[in-house]
């Protein structure tokens, strides 16, 4: 390239390692910020570091927060009888939006995946059974991923839960909401069949 | 929402503004920012805060550099008799990567838009004058976008250039390489048709 700027580029190239970003939108971006006016680049740049010095793991569910405890561990009218098991928080967002279902939740801050070196001891493992131990848990649902990484930890969990006589259940797969048979893959079509609920 | 942390709504609402990012981008990415280590949060706000105070306009012709002059200008081995007029830096870093031209560059900051209070003052106009008159330019290429506000700018420019006596040319544009007619715009395909080239 005949004209290199070495504080764009390097501007790029940080922006080109945020998630749905490629090399074009992140040079998009970097001309946006180049342009900005009103201070638009240093609202941002302050907005990224107080994300990570205001927020930080809830103690309990390993949420984030900026409190002592999260939001809904605060939450005095949420029931303890059902802990909700995600492997990020940005999960407990999606399943808060739906709306229908107001659990407590138990961050694992990852997936069993002996590949990469993450076994038992580097997810929140320890911490889960001792609420399910404490806290006078009745059900514990498995909302993970689904696929081989998230599979192998529900199978994990529920041998491991199913000792403290507790119900383990996990989220259900299946045919998409409005979603056309014609798109759906065989395998979540094999599951919807498989998984089929009985019409009273 | 069930749980609200003002520096995560900061960040999203912030990243929000960039050009191609939603909301749901925009949270992805935040979320991102939050689990991310090795201090790239730290790394990303100085690489926005230092485009902004590193920097500044190129005097001559309004790219961006870091230097006093930008590399295009300060760059002897070009001719400053073609003239490539554009509407904002990064259509410089377009035509250089296109790598068949080197032509010096005037950037006008903007194309004359009267709707939005954009006349011939708040552009680089008159800057562009001036190397017409000094720098012994004797062909101005227009390198505008080919929209209304582009289309009028070229019109403007090329009565107020043809006083000084220079070849005044604008882009071609057509069907694009590699482009398939059944999806080529009538509009664009009657501009191709009518700006058509002998073979010899």
């Amino acid at each position: 390239m005949a004209y290199k700027i070495a504080a764009l580029d390097n501007l790029v190239a940080e922006l080109a390692k945020l998630p749905g970003l490629g090399e074009k939108s992140a040079q998009r971006i970097a001309f946006y910020v180049l342009r900005s006016k009103n201070n638009y680049a240093q609202a941002l740049a302050q907005a990224l570091l107080d994300v990570k010095s205001l927020i930080h793991d809830c103690p309990v569910c390993f949420n984030f927060t900026d409190k002592d405890l999260c939001a809904i561990c605060a939450d005095t009218n949420r029931s303890s009888e059902t802990l909700c098991v995600v492997e990020d928080p940005a999960d407990i967002l999606r399943i808060e939006e739906s709306g229908l279902f107001k659990p407590r939740y138990h961050v694992l801050q990852g997936v069993l995946s002996p590949l990469d070196g993450i076994g038992p001891e580097q997810i929140r493992l320890k911490e889960l059974l001792e609420r399910i131990e404490n806290d006078g848990v009745k059900e514990v649902i498995l909302a993970l991923d689904a696929d081989i990484e998230g599979d192998a930890t529900c199978v994990y969990l529920t041998k491991l839960i199913r000792n403290h006589d507790i119900k383990v259940t996990k989220i259900a797969h299946g045919v998409p909401i409005g979603g056309n048979l014609d798109y759906v893959d065989t395998r979540t079509l094999g599951r919807a069949l498989e998984n089929r609920v009985e019409l009273k």
